[in-house]
């Protein structure tokens, strides 16, 4: 791809879901927090796999999804992640090409397998997270294509990601080079429990960032803020461009002093929420990276998100770029 | 399990499925023959996966999906199929054990990978099938497991099996050691071509047959009879239960001299074909093996089968247990 062929360059987790449904009780059993993310090594994995029912693999990882995104709305993009040689990681390869999506990371040969998400969905279409890392952790500052991220508009980065040291320094670099570069940052807090976690260096983070994503729940542990509109205020202090959802309630674009409510989208049924946020971050990125005022790119992201929610998996069955009307 | 503990055995090709949606153009420019199923080598495989659309990977195999819905039902069961010991492998493993079923046939190590389906489903919800057999195929004798076949009610042999020397014999060997332990064996004749490809030896073992499924291309193909009436005529002068069926006008089953027709159930939406038949054996059988009439077993095959339609994936999503009102 050449400088100008870039509408947005994700980096994140890449991950291979495996979605089963299941009721309340076998969350409570299994000592599982209703609607997180909770990182689980091999052993949890193998034993929380062997009590779950039969599942449904489908390629996921959060920024991927958005790439996904942001792909059949028309946009174009590449992502940057780590599979291993694997038949997973061949699974997740072929996957987001297929949707259209640039991928050249070299796959991990070797070590650990391709990273899994264990996602128990339950009758209120709520997903509950499980994430085995695998081999997903060794991105390193070495696949960070720097041509790549001075090419796209926007580099989107996956707070998941950020934990190890390397994948930090990694996150710093690419902010870098993006700004360097005369391009933009976008980062999404992905969980209250990442930002909990990683407090302080998410603060430094979010200063450098031009585009932030984030729910009530990340927003506010981020700021310290007891409610919506004050934790949407505290971060546009620092940050050109907030986008907050709120649930069923739609979401908030807040920039240059303005805060844009934005409506969500009707659905049919209420299948699985899996995707959501990444969809939605898909259709307000593809909106500002194609010229749209922030309320149509936010309408965007309500529309993307809709249809992740109507189906079970993370990333559209539909043509975005129908949807929205393009 | 002891000799009182199993309705139905099922053996079969261990298969997982790779389904994506498709319009009717690629099924033209891949040169893929609607409807039906096809062998595809190693090349061939990897050709096809590199061009199809991103894919949703579920357990499948006939006479292992049949095995997920009689277990669904409430029916005891188990299942012989070879998979490779790898992350495929592994994932077909759990999805038929956490359904229910019975499953201990060791893996093939250190040659083919576990056995693949691309399944191309068109907007019409046909499925296309394009089967790569890798380790399925590796199952021959010594994996059929004498106490288990005398210890089930009946032993579901699936005709795609029906390939190899050391599977046919494999076969032949099962029907002997159930018809010596005083149970039925039952068959499906899986596919048109499997039918046209081992002719005489189909006909040959449809003699050693109790429980015979076919479609109504299935059934002209091993009779030569030119419509569906004389078909069944003839299959159910060499078997004492024959169950036939007609697409969307449901079924038949000729058993004792008669032939009771029967009805289609209703389906809300068409989604996906993909296991249909698969679900129809697996209320019939189960249906059989509780000792119900055969009207009522047609008629829980019906309801199974409608359930596979309605989503995509070959296995049941909802309970049918619950579905026929047991």
């Amino acid at each position: 791809m050449t400088a100008t062929e870039i509408d947005v360059l994700g980096v994140g987790n890449a991950i291979v879901d495996v979605l089963a449904e299941v009721d309340d009780d076998f969350l409570v059993a299994e000592g599982i927090a209703k609607g997180g993310m909770t990182l689980i090594d091999t052993a949890r994995a193998s034993a929380l796999y062997a009590r779950m029912p039969p599942g449904v693999e489908v390629s996921g990882g959060s920024a991927a999804n958005t790439m996904a995104g942001i792909a059949s709305l028309g946009g174009r993009c590449a992502y940057i992640g780590k599979v291993a040689a694997d038949q997973l990681g061949a699974v997740f390869a072929h996957d987001i090409e297929a949707a259209g999506v640039g991928f050249a990371t070299p796959p991990l040969v070797d070590s650990e397998p391709t990273a899994r998400c264990l996602i128990l969905i339950t009758p209120d279409a709520q997903r509950s997270m499980n994430t085995f890392l695998g081999a997903s952790t060794f991105l390193d500052s070495s696949d960070i294509d720097a041509d790549l991220i001075a090419a796209a508009q926007v580099t989107y980065l996956e707070g998941y990601l950020f934990d190890r040291p390397e994948a930090k320094a990694a996150f710093f670099a690419a902010a870098d080079i993006a700004h360097r570069a005369g391009r933009r940052v976008a980062l999404t807090l992905s969980d209250t429990f990442c930002v909990e976690r990683h407090h302080a260096e998410f603060t430094r983070l979010v200063a450098e960032v031009d585009i932030l994503f984030a729910n009530e729940g990340e927003a506010r542990a981020l700021t310290g803020e007891a409610d919506f509109e004050s934790s949407v205020r505290a971060l546009a202090a620092h940050c050109p461009i907030v986008c907050v959802t709120h649930g069923a309630n739609g979401s908030v674009i807040a920039a240059e002093g303005k805060v844009h409510p934005i409506a969500a989208a009707p659905v049919e049924r209420v299948v699985d929420t899996t995707g959501a946020g990444d969809l939605y971050a898909a259709g307000v990125l593809y909106g500002i990276t194609t010229g749209h005022d922030l309320p149509t790119s936010g309408r965007f992201g309500s529309i993307a998100a809709a249809e992740a929610i109507g189906h079970v998996g993370p990333r559209p069955r539909q043509s975005l770029k129908a949807l929205i009307g393009a």
